[in-house]
């Protein structure tokens, strides 16, 4: 079978069109970082009456006009509002005012609050108000924050502590939001142990598992790491297999950086009921090698075996899918960094590329990116990296003072 | 008691001398977004080996020196380095090759491995080869890596999912790290009621609670929302006295800001063992009654209640100080983004402003930030804002296009 490399772009759009996973209702407590599955509606006007935002005093604004420091208008002092109350018993006369405090009431023929630093108080029963106020000054009017019925947040939304905030305000304390999607987890290679075991001779201990583990939490998903898989097809058939049994939407394989392994992926994602080969190399470095397949209603991704250019697949691709099954628009997701180059780069590769970087900001606020050298088979180049400079496909290198787009390892 | 407005710098320099908690071990698996409480040296050396890092044959470099498409170099072919054994067994002679597969072991007396694609069988014991290596060509030695005894990473470090992998590929499966601080959050306010109660007239959701816990668990708390105070001094003091009790680190207070308020919060807290007042007032706007004060291990919080303002003051003042509790070194905090105003914007507080933005990117990638305005109150006004774009203290508003710098609300 042949394929021809897809670009960057071309196999996003197509994971941008895998729909999103069913939903569920979770308490507002548990909400956090989830994405909304429907339009939500206020069933209330929010504030739910007129209060003040000011600690001064409740009066008809009509009343203040042509006041001045020199010119005070006089007030007759009738109560004050009590907190968590309506002051129904209040009625303000022409020349009347109550005492209010931020957050309080407003009395229903009030329409502006004075601030108490403009009033001075003659005696108990009389105040000078030395500053006039319009309508609906220092006032938060019902509804005016939010009206009952009017939509308020959009499906697709992913909840900040600000949403919450919003739907705490409302009385909405338990949310419908898509699943999570679940993610299998499979290293592949005869010479992977896990990290907790020792090695033996020509062994070493798997690091994607646990590095591709982290990145899909961190991108809101559910993990069930399934181990390692020696190079014999049935041992990635049968793991693979207990993937989709355990519900699994997506399915990492990484380790077929080898062109031997890659193809024998690719066997196997053949081999799967229905399956469908999306895309069987991409133009990226690194990355080139990425398969993603899908079978019944699961994708599977045949990521690289070095954990330097997993994680640019990773985050190019295999985070776009998870977000798209989280029913997150994509138009949410963060902003990348924009950085200057510390130094001349070059590339030739006719791919899109990505390259590591270590960010700083001078005294100018302005962050420059300072490529990180190193064989993609070395972690060590990872940790020292800030993010992930992009070399556009077409261009030859890129000059020192050059901005360029940085998606951050956070 | 009389305070001069600290500076928001001068009340962060105060918070980044609170000294980190103490520590505990936890499982990789557990580990993160957790911070190091101690340097990790490296047990061994990574790879344990010197491994291929390509499909090809591996060889001594100097018997290749010379080949080329034209002329190319015969090689005896001796067997194939089985994966996750030592090659004993193999010994290149001079003029030697043998089968070799990404992330094989290099055998003892060979440097270096040529890429299948430059290698063209002749029959089943000899190869040409139609290209030179150089010595540790397409090779990782032995420790390149890292090497056993050194310093992998640094006390105070967040674990990224890179971090975590280079923790499992030296088998280092439980980590020293702080332990997360607790917030406490307290309400205050007559009028409040939580959001899972029907308000009564003159009533009010609180949104500051569940606003603020997922703040705090954002960066790395864990919470305790310990409900609501009414307006009397010894209901907010006897919550005070539980959240100590419950081993609380910090305790926010919101709903301080009428003046009435604030000064009872303030009295409160100075009245707390051994409390120090470090800050009434700061010249920051929104946020400038903002109280901090320390009693015992404990450090508190008299936040505005305006939830606008509350979240200015959280990014400013309380996430450093639970991320100095954590023991993250500040440096490792996320880069802030920069964007340029699309309109112009006045302030003449005398005090250093945050503005709320909405942020887009134009064709060029550009970021642009567009105020949104609303009353501090309201909380619609941060559910539409994707940051909090500062103005500095000194200056009198900016201009349209003038690049300013954004804290981003995620």
């Amino acid at each position: 079978m042949f394929f021809k490399l897809l670009s960057v772009m071309e196999l996003q759009d197509i994971l941008d069109e895998i729909p999103a996973l069913d939903h569920e209702e979770v308490d507002l407590d548990e909400a956090l970082g989830r994405v909304l599955s429907r339009d939500i509606f206020s069933p209330e006007d929010l504030p739910p009456f007129s209060r003040s935002t000011m600690d001064g005093y409740a009066l008809r604004a009509r009343d203040t006009f042509g006041a001045s420091e020199s010119e005070p208008a006089l007030f007759t002092l009738d109560g004050c509002v009590s907190m968590g109350s309506m002051p129904d018993d209040i009625f303000i006369r022409p020349g009347g005012a109550v005492r209010i405090w931020t957050g309080g009431a407003l009395p229903a023929n009030a329409d502006a609050v004075v601030m108490q630093e403009y009033v001075s108080a003659l005696d108990q029963a009389t105040i000078e108000v030395f500053r006039a106020v319009a309508p609906f000054e220092n006032v938060i009017q019902q509804g005016e924050d939010i009206r009952s019925g009017e939509q308020v947040l959009e499906a697709g939304t992913r909840l900040r502590p600000q949403e919450l905030g919003l739907l705490a305000g409302l009385g909405i304390t338990s949310v419908p939001v898509y699943r999570k999607p679940l993610v299998a987890i499979i290293s592949t290679g005869d010479e992977l142990v896990s990290p907790r075991q020792k090695p033996g001779a020509g062994q070493i201990r798997d690091i994607n598992t646990t590095t591709l583990s982290a990145l899909c939490r961190e991108a809101g998903a559910r993990v069930t790491a399934l181990g390692i898989a020696r190079d014999a097809q049935h041992e990635l058939r049968s793991l693979c297999n207990t993937a989709v049994e355990k519900g699994a939407d997506v399915i990492l394989v990484s380790g077929g950086s080898s062109v031997g392994r890659r193809d024998f992926t690719l066997e196997v994602f053949e081999s799967l009921p229905d399956a469908r080969v999306l895309a069987h190399g991409v133009a990226v470095k690194p990355g080139k090698p990425t398969i993603v397949a899908v079978s019944g209603k699961s994708i599977f991704f045949g990521l690289p075996g070095h954990v330097a250019s997993a994680i640019v697949v990773f985050y190019l691709f295999v985070r776009r899918a998870l977000l798209g099954l989280g029913g997150q628009r994509q138009s949410t997701d963060l902003p990348g960094a924009t950085a200057r180059l510390k130094r001349n780069i070059s590339s030739a590769s006719g791919r899109q590329e990505y390259i590591r970087v270590r960010l700083e900001k001078d005294s100018r606020g302005v962050l420059w990116a300072e490529p990180v050298f190193g064989k993609s088979g070395l972690i060590r180049s990872l940790v020292r990296s800030d993010g992930l400079l992009v070399v556009p496909r077409d261009c030859e290198g890129m000059d020192q003072g050059e901005v360029a787009e940085v998606i951050l390892l956070r």
